[in-house]
């Protein structure tokens, strides 16, 4: 059990999993500013049963969430609200974790971390296994949409120590990934990812 | 092995999957200019790999492919080329299938066709089952994005026998679902869904 409060690292370039209890409110802090969190919500008593974006877009008729709109499950259900928002409001859910396949087409010849991979180990230490790779809430991910059909990879847009907050709305796993991307400057002009951090209250 | 330029139906309310080669092109038509068809293609040699939104998005840089533009697996690699597009151009990547979920928030009490349970029909008419149902390619579909971040769902601006037709860039299975929504005009004002056609060649 997490104490209530307790700041919670997610690493630099990895992934971090709690199970989160039907009420608790999760505030997801961009420590340093640049930082894009990939987030996902799994329903803790049946893990094929998960967050959405593809769903929560047609519930909340957005693209991009804001405070007061209830993101959906897979089955449509209500599984994370957001109740609190101190970043300019700039979040993604149009665009893939990066994974293997994104580095191998950016040129690397080796292993290089992933939100993918990232979100499988999370869950691996507390013993749970997805069922395939949910499209994540991309917190902090700056693409803007323009002329109703075009994206952009931007930098992000929040200041450091700037939050969202989630209310859960049924038993979840929470899992997060400080995306690892280094390549291309969506964690920042610098290209230098940083860890991240959450609390449970 | 489908006949070159046969006409093949999409029946109204079902779906319909067939195997393609690589090379080969698949125009999709809008029979009677109001229909929405939701679109996904897998790999026909590895079932598990298939036709991503969240990843062609992020290919593309678009949320509406257009002529050109190439369509990318959850591995990120081709499986799709938009050849031409006799249609105003208006298509959606952003909305998830319709399923037995969203009917039962619509108020039906009983069955409601829908686009998830078409694909799994279609699919199994050839002896085979996908591992989820993908956020599909909605053909025809028209959810304008506003102001960076606000969809709406609206009638479809096609007009009678316009088409869209795409090659498949691996050996594919290609499944489509003439969406038989009648309860919110997505499918026009008349809230009729009708059949569609497909020719491969």
């Amino acid at each position: 059990m997490i104490e209530s409060g307790m700041l919670i690292t997610i690493p630099a370039r990895r992934g971090k999993a709690e199970r989160i209890r039907s009420g608790q409110v999760i505030k997801i802090i961009n420590t340093h500013g640049q930082q894009v969190v990939d987030t996902w919500a799994f329903n803790a008593r049946e893990i094929t049963e998960f967050m959405s974006m593809e769903h929560s877009r047609a519930a909340i008729e957005k693209i991009i969430p804001e405070v007061g709109d209830i993101l959906v499950t897979n089955h449509r259900r209500p599984i994370l609200q957001v109740v609190e928002d101190t970043t300019p409001g700039v979040h993604d859910t149009l665009i893939a974790a990066c994974d293997r396949y994104r580095y191998e087409l950016l040129g690397c010849k080796e292993h290089h971390d992933n939100c993918a991979d990232n979100l499988a180990a999370a869950l691996k230490e507390l013993g749970e296994a997805a069922p395939e790779t949910p499209s994540p809430l991309n917190l902090f991910m700056n693409i803007p949409v323009s002329g109703g059909r075009y994206v952009a990879f931007r930098p992000p847009v929040c200041g450091p120590g700037q939050y969202i907050a989630l209310r859960a709305q049924m038993d979840i796993i929470i899992a997060f990934s400080a995306c690892p991307q280094d390549i291309i400057p969506i964690n920042g002009a610098a290209c230098t990812p940083t860890e991240a951090h959450f609390t449970v209250a």
